[in-house]
């Protein structure tokens, strides 16, 4: 269901499903939209930011400094929505958001979106830790354990 | 690489392979730039929609028609993108984009991005035809050849 | 400070001072900002909807409702903004909205909005109902009171 | 009609009515319509900005290069539209830009917005030229020429 993570992958991956799962709550703009009456589907990738940010929020992640502090960002690699039903105007979203897999260079979020008990859509993402300038980085230290990364074998730096 | 269809589909797929390529040259916004100074993902399903528009136009698809006078829309079932490299404030970005699959009910879309020979992303859309009020629907005869959508084994109507 | 109505108005605008002010709180996502690392300008009139919307769920207006039952919309005809100090990613902000002046016609609302004890942006927007279609309309007799609409003088329907 | 600039400027304003005209063109997108059927208002405020860039590449200011080199920014300070007929999806709309004022601290656009012959929109932006960490900044000399600023008196520097 999930997107395998790159191939030559060399760190094992940690399932992390003993990690707590954030919900953001977010009530449908107007602006979000379109003439078919319904919300326009870009947006429900605007819907998995906002839910992530929640997620690093709930799991002590400072999004905000780990930018500015450690110049380190989540660059996202991959998205993917399946729509199953349409939000619509004024509707309460809550997306449900867990870390699915994470190593010190990747994380893949997990999203489900669902008005009441109807399912509107799924989705996931994968981000590869980057520094300023874009170039693939490691997850700096301090916030391994937060993302539920846990130790792995030293390797020599490959790039 | 394209999420297949719906289990259960009746109908064989027709590969569009014989289909004209759209190009679409999209100039990028300083609105679709984020603080991480590239382009903000969700952004690139927004040029998806334009490039299948053009898509639209170019294979005499009218697709403001189809939804004014038929009440015919393409919804979006699935949404995939792979970010390859980024773009950037000002970059004129080609978008290429054909149908790899289509019958009466569903159609797939392909998309490649690329700023001068720098592939920026790649990524498909599949969408169902749907009547207002968003329930399933046929795509309307007179548009069927344009989709590259071939004769259909007649069936029985199940919804 | 606000835009005056159209000329030949002939119906007294009603300060509604005595209205309540409604508070919307918008926590700023990433893809509101730009390049420049605040957020890009356009988003502030999507925060101006949120807020407006906010105050009708605050006076009783079910907009959703006074749409799709009585076909009735507010159709935006002027919106200004003036930026004070830029908002960044992750901040709360807290967006006041009140009615400045109604008529059966036009609803005027103003805006400010600020980062903790820091005003942000201040604006305006200017509305017309309008029927599907976007012919002008009046406000239905039973949202007059909410919007702070009074008896207004019997005239000739002049349009 | 349009904004006069802040109270206590120094600087005699230079009405630019010799400056070129720059027209830009924008093909109205799915993402940009709301439920209503038409343009959602915020994104008038994008061709703006869309147009604004095409004002500058006529006018011969590389905007790209004067953020990236010079660090000068043109931050929003005031933005103004009044809508005056809706866009709509697959329109295509033509955006023309002049500069009305400037001097070395401001810029004054102003916009008017056709669908073939029918007015769509008219708007303003006030925009001041800040450094980085939008600090006010002056002009850089070698583009002055190019927004049409003219000479201006030599004062103390007072901030």
């Amino acid at each position: 269901m999930v997107a395998r993570p790159v191939s030559g992958q060399s760190f094992p991956m940690k399932t992390a499903s003993d990690r707590p799962i954030a919900e953001a709550r977010i009530r449908v703009r107007y602006a979000e939209t379109d003439q078919m009456g319904v919300v326009y589907y870009a947006n429900y990738l605007v819907w998995m930011e906002v839910a992530r940010m929640e997620w690093c929020r709930a799991a002590g992640v400072n999004y905000r400094d780990m930018e500015r502090e450690d110049g380190i960002f989540l660059a996202v690699a991959e998205a993917n929505c399946r729509y199953r039903s349409p939000a619509r105007f004024d509707d309460e979203v809550v997306v449900k958001t867990w870390v699915d897999e994470a190593n010190s260079r990747i994380v893949i979020f997990h999203y489900e979106m669902a008005v009441g008990e109807r399912l509107v859509a799924t989705g996931h993402t994968r981000h590869v830790f980057v520094s300023n300038g874009m170039r693939k980085a490691r997850c700096p230290m301090k916030y391994r354990g937060l993302f539920g990364i846990g130790e792995e074998p030293v390797v020599e730096e490959e790039r």
